[in-house]
């Protein structure tokens, strides 16, 4: 079944790529399920279940550097081969993070009682969970349903499996993709994501599972997973805050019987692929940043790759450039000024701002411009903006949320 | 004239040393005025002038590090004797940021017009700035209120020239007070601040002005402002934004006949009084953060001073802890998790936090509490956290504002 949807890769910033096709459901060889283990409050979906059919499965996978990563990251981490995973159990509704030892035991009972319904052993078997800091994890609720999930397993279960992680997020963020490699094989590729923050410990995470049926050796999942998610999760921002659970797992079992070996065009038109979805699963965690209404991309150049770096998130994680992109105001002088506060001690910075191509500073100094034509720009869905350090070499971009009273809204009054 | 203003010392975070009494109106020998320029759309008082009367005044200054600082902090880096400084001319309404060379060139005209009217060197006149950025400053309009804004100089012009740079303050911020020293003398020390953001282009910025008629060396009035400058505003956050106009100056002009010689008992209590007047003056900074409701205070320990400092700025700019401090919530997981975010890669991180006295976290796993308590507690104007790391030896402080629908309304639907 292949459904056309032109919601997918909706921003003039991730183009879908020729040889990529949009289709449904999960690729040969995967199931999913979603269901209830009583985990939220509001009764909603909160445990998922992933799982791949062929032993030759291989898998990479990212996690949160957060020295409070949750106890679910340090299973994984220390208890499961993340070369050899097999399959998923992800809850919502708790973090299970600053939950001490017995948190940590709590996420190795998820990871055991799912290994033993699905017969893997337990470190093919990854945890992940989002949700609440600070609280005890019921684990017995999800050890109650893992069964009942196992028999709901399905290869069109990557909608429910998708609901089921979810917490604040108001759209569901997940795509079925076609590759067509230019060896003549194809191959399918999917992926669900949740995330309405980078970071909101009552309500969200970032949670990304990537499916494939090509059949790739270890480290070249491990290659393409880790440069597609620098590009993707790694260049975006709803509020700053790294989170406690943060986690990217790729699985690819070979049912397509296609192989993409490395340094092939073929690895080329996958990791382009890849690269595609997750750039675009990324902006629709920041569309969905909470309460936002608009998007911006800054990009600066320059010299020195860490003031590049430096600049390009201190733009996006100000929160003054952010009210004026919520408002829809040039306001350009926020962006200098948090240039500015990017690197000390270099004053007079001489960098140049423009704004949907809109030059507003040279050399660190006003330019005359259409203030007419700058508003107009500004007031769109996406809002572009680029800066130019002092030298070349080095180029960068965030994307990131503005910051209206609906993220107020979310974190402030929804007390509990 | 002695005014009991109980509302100064007003944070029980910065009591009132025995030996300082409240007063008002400036220093012997200080005058100030503050009059009309026609910067502000409002027409709002928005030039200020102050002044030393005697030739042997000292000085000493600091301002912001940002590599886009302003024209007037290049033209006191660049054109003033910042140890031998006699009057300060600040506008408000135009930061004179991002202006180019005009922009250095005119506030080297707002200097040396000043100059001239005083009868003064340009070098001792120091220049300070705060409005929008990017915006030509029409210096003419300064150099035109100037002489009659020397015609109005006066004692009691602190207030005037309070008011005159402000621009987004809700209040004023400015003391008098009356220092008895040990060894039997008596000085006066007072001072003018403004900011209601860390910068908010726009409309704010942090500028302090200080005076005493105590008798300081070059090296003592520089080591004093430079330690309570270190302990009042480097340790405050409204939105984590460094200005391109911070400015702070300290004049002392020996009026009093009183000298606070280096490494006496005078010293330290002289020491004492101005640390309570910028820390108090900071503190109301943070009240009047634009839309702040609600100030915190987290205090960190532990063996490692940049973790602690690191952590301390990362939970006081965190928008998650500030949105729960604006809506009352406990919510400490935001506390781990913005902790564990500024240590990457030190998982499982074991910290212990409490607010106010309740111990909700310990070894970084969540310990049983009253949370009805609790919820009481962070629902009072001042909060206090306090997170403890691995290891003893350091300890630091930041006083943060929360984030609120007027942060957002001030800077998002304030459009121009």
């Amino acid at each position: 079944v292949t459904v056309e949807r032109a919601s997918f890769f909706a921003s003039r910033w991730v183009p879908r790529p020729a040889h990529v096709a949009e289709t449904a459901g999960l690729p040969a060889g995967f199931r999913a399920a979603g269901g209830f283990a009583g985990l939220k409050p509001s009764g909603g979906a909160d445990l998922g279940l992933l799982v791949s059919d062929a032993e030759t499965t291989t898998s990479a996978a990212r996690f949160t550097d957060s020295g409070a990563a949750a106890a679910p990251v340090l299973v994984c981490l220390e208890r499961c081969d993340l070369a050899e995973l097999r399959a998923v159990i992800a809850n919502a509704g708790n973090a299970n993070a600053a939950t001490g030892p017995l948190g940590y035991e709590a996420a190795a009972r998820m990871q055991a009682g799912a290994a033993e319904t699905l017969g893997l052993p337990p470190r093919a078997v990854a945890v992940a969970s989002t949700g609440v800091i600070g609280v005890p994890l019921p684990v017995e609720l999800i050890e109650r349903a893992t069964p009942q999930l196992a028999g709901a397993l399905a290869r069109e279960g990557d909608e429910p499996f998708a609901r089921a992680i979810q917490t604040t997020d108001a759209f569901a963020k997940q795509a079925s993709l076609q590759v067509a490699l230019p060896g003549g094989g194809s191959v399918r590729l999917a992926a669900q994501a949740k995330g309405a923050g980078m970071i909101s410990p009552r309500f969200a995470t970032l949670l990304c599972f990537v499916e494939t049926d090509a059949a790739l050796a270890p480290e070249t999942a491990d290659l393409l997973l880790g440069v597609c998610v620098k590009r993707s999760f790694e260049r975006i921002t709803v509020d700053g805050q790294n989170s406690t659970n943060d986690t990217v797992i790729l699985l690819a079992n070979g049912a397509s019987g296609v192989r993409v070996e490395p340094e092939t065009p073929d690895e080329l038109a996958f990791g382009e692929a890849l690269d595609a979805l997750l750039r675009q699963l990324a902006l629709l965690v920041v569309r969905d940043g909470e309460g936002a209404a608009r998007v911006g991309r800054v990009v600066v150049t320059g010299g020195h790759a860490p003031a590049v770096d430096g600049v390009a998130r201190a733009v996006a994680d100000s929160p003054l450039v952010k009210t004026a992109l919520n408002g829809g105001d040039p306001n350009w002088g926020r962006i200098v000024q948090a240039a500015g506060a990017a690197l000390p001690g270099t004053a007079p910075l001489a960098l140049d701002v423009s704004i949907e191509g809109v030059q507003v500073c040279s050399a660190g100094g006003v330019v005359p411009h259409d203030e007419a034509e700058l508003a107009r720009t500004v007031a769109r869905e996406e809002v572009e903006y680029v800066i130019a350090l002092p030298g070349e070499g080095h180029e960068t971009e965030v994307f990131f949320a503005d910051l209206g009273h609906g993220y107020v809204t979310v974190n402030a009054e929804y007390t509990t």
